[in-house]
């Protein structure tokens, strides 16, 4: 117990020091290191593949949707961010600019992309001719840059990895039913992949993507109460097909003006997993996304069998699908437990001469810590079983835990309190700026996403007429 | 006809116009664009596919060797280029640099990474501490950039795609095999995947890595018999650990220096892929990564059963595992017929009305042109057998094409009226540069790997004793 004890402590408490927590967390599992660049994360192999399982995970649906993967140029002419005004205003204070290369002064600066629209813009000006060209559907899998002042691993990086769905149609109606169809893809993925659920719904005009018509966000809530916007999806209109002149010849051979929209997720949600679960043991990962789904543990491993039942028991489980790892290294049966609890394995797996000789192995939960014996014979099944069970119980102990914390406030007071006590807080809002900066100001809190399909008389703020429902939150 | 003769027209004639060919190849057929930037290309959905088809095959045999994946920063500090000696003076000149970012000038410039040896380095100094630790196996897959004067789509841009292996490992035997077994991971990759068959062999110190103790590289020859460098791994002993102080503490308790490699292959692949095969009616794409590897068309579509026939041959085949698209579309046959054929997709599965009748398909293949009637009950197997086939008989074709325009030079002439006639030249070298580099003037081609095993009395410049057999060829 006294090295149990030794261990955990190297973690701050999550109830004291949530940040702290997070950091320790993050850097002792390995999932991620500071980039000697400031601002910049390196993505360690265990951090890494979880972003692999994201990646695999997500790219399936985009495919399933009728999405390809394309490539397009990191680096973007700094006129093009100027065609769409904005664009411009919201993204150039960011940008990081090339000025030199192959040692000498470029003629025009160019950016790192920290988004594509502008550059892709620009192909699908060239490719689209007529409405048999459309819908165009692609998505990239690349890096991007925003120069951030305050940065912290996953969360708000320099540089982050990331996906950016990219598409034209012909119509407002078709653009903005991918819009919505992408978000929803997100969503299904964040609450069956994640166990995260998440809010959908559309941004205020402060909040939305600059150069958008409409932004929808999904945001989940952490262990601590705040935000995090895990993804958007952005109705852009014509703003960058007139920017960008994407314009094709419709059946009635008349010259149109296309609409477009852009949808993405980053390495953020690899923090918002850690955020979103989790204990003072450290990691808990739901097993869709684990990089080990089970972890197994010889005890008294010199006793005659046991190496070679642990051996078994890893090929039985690898040959039926489980990313398994058999840890047969010289540390005590007591490190590893609290080594694999850190790193979030959802099950390990101990064998043992005594559990042998019964024919059983004991498997032990780590969301719950639930601990039975289980037939060997039956292995598979129960192991497979088991994280399914994991998976589903995790994302409903998490949507337990954020429907307990959605209030609604009357006035600000109650909306401070309400952001303080760690929750979501629904309030009737006005629709316009000061009020929403007001809120910003008061509570520390912004606007998260409109709550669809609900009505309120006033605005939390000045009283006049409620134009929506506003969900507040302290965010990441 | 008349139509299909108009078409391949489109396409510059392999014969007289290699270079010409390969961009109308791909340009026409999709795979790529050029990007706003000069020297940067766009990869099209129907190029990328290809890309992820090398990936995943790739990947997986990464891992099956034991490495784990990583993600390192873009942006590397311009100090640590000038720590290893070889290597800035080899990369500085192609370096693009980021000034400013953020709105402001930085401290510091900041290069792109035209290859990550000097960040991963200074991460793996951090992070090995002792044996126990040891080895490191990484990878990671990246954009990087390397600012070139003259460039060609996939052969030679500035920004491109690749993955970039770094090992750390206690001594230097094990760091030479893992050199040389990754080299053979490539060689088999190349071979069994892209049906290329490759030379592997070591690099002069002229055509070696800047930083390099000794690179290995694969050497391809395309249809125009001209060598292209497929892939690199290079031993790079102790210069970078040196550099970067990656030092462990060894079993007997005293702090040693580490030995480490790297290695990498890039989307310049898939132009080898374009070059390797293919003819005057465009691609030949080998089934393994081809997007698609099997296009079904109805013949005489509108007669009954045609379309029914060809929905359920299609849903057939994808529950079969084939990468298949069924083209419904407008067009004649004989259109689509030229348009995949471009394209290189592997087999033609042709559906009519007559064959149906006989409960036949017609079966064409694109490698050989070869036409068949083949039984619809038992396409699939069919298929599958066609499809590994073909992928044996194009590295076959291409090994025969290759082994016989491979010649031997004693002398000056004989070496340039080698490369004149599209072959690779071996000819002895006594290990001089003043003589590899007059080779490069008299006969405009380089030395590009050794000829293992091979020996030979002469230089074919000098007279002088030969240290090596080399093969000489021109090179992309």
């Amino acid at each position: 117990m006294a090295k149990e004890n030794q261990f955990v402590s190297q973690i701050a408490d999550i109830e004291k020091d949530f940040p702290q927590w997070y950091t320790d967390v993050v850097l002792k599992t390995k999932l991620v290191d500071y980039g000697p660049v400031k601002g910049t994360m390196v993505i360690r192999p265990y951090g890494y593949a979880i972003w692999e399982n994201i990646q695999r995970e997500l790219d399936k649906r985009f495919k399933e949707t009728g999405h390809e993967n394309a490539y397009f140029p990191l680096l973007i002419p700094m006129s093009y961010f100027t065609k769409e005004a904005e664009h411009v205003e919201g993204f150039a204070p960011e940008v990081a600019v090339v000025t030199h290369a192959g040692g000498e002064e470029l003629a025009e600066p160019l950016a790192i992309r920290p988004t594509s629209e502008t550059i892709i813009g620009t192909m699908y000006s060239k490719w689209i001719q007529s409405y048999r060209d459309l819908p165009v559907m692609m998505n990239q899998w690349a890096n991007v840059m925003r120069w951030e002042k305050t940065t912290r691993p996953f969360l708000r990086t320099s540089e982050f990895l990331w996906q950016e769905g990219h598409t034209v149609h012909a119509t407002e109606e078709e653009a903005r039913e991918e819009t919505m169809k992408m978000l929803g893809v997100y969503k299904e993925f964040a609450e069956n992949c994640l166990a995260i659920p998440v809010i959908c719904g559309q941004k205020t005009e402060k909040e939305k993507f600059a150069g958008a018509v409409a932004t929808y966000g999904m945001e989940a809530m952490m262990l601590d109460g705040k935000s995090l916007q895990a993804g958007t999806s952005h109705y852009l209109g014509q703003n960058f097909a007139k920017a960008f002149n994407i314009q094709f010849l419709d059946k009635d051979n008349t010259l149109k003006t296309a609409y477009t929209t852009s949808w993405g997720v980053s390495t953020r949600l690899i923090g918002a997993l850690i955020m979103a679960h989790g204990d003072n043991r450290g990691l808990i990962l739901p097993p869709v996304v684990a990089p080990i789904q089970a972890v197994i543990i010889p005890i008294a491993a010199k006793k005659p069998g046991v190496l070679e039942a642990v051996d078994e028991m890893y090929d039985r489980l690898k040959k039926a699908g489980v990313r398994v790892l058999a840890d047969k290294s010289e540390q005590s049966p007591g490190w590893k437990f609290n080594e694999y609890e850190m790193k979030g394995v959802p099950l390990r797996i101990e064998i043992g001469p005594r559990d042998l000789a019964e024919g059983k192995m004991t498997v032990v939960r780590r969301d719950t810590s639930e601990k039975a014996a289980a037939e060997i014979a039956t292995a598979e099944t129960t192991v497979l079983d088991l994280l399914a069970t994991v998976q589903k119980d995790m994302l409903e102990a998490s949507r337990k835990r954020r429907d307990s914390r959605i209030v609604y406030a009357q006035n600000l007071d109650e909306l401070l309190a309400g952001v303080e006590g760690g929750n979501f807080v629904k309030a009737g809002w006005c629709g316009c700026r000061a009020c929403e900066d007001r809120v910003k100001e008061f509570a520390q809190a912004t606007a998260r996403v409109y709550a669809e399909g609900e009505t309120a008389e006033k605005c939390v703020v000045c009283g006049e007429k409620a134009e929506h429902v506003v969900i507040f939150a302290r965010a990441y």
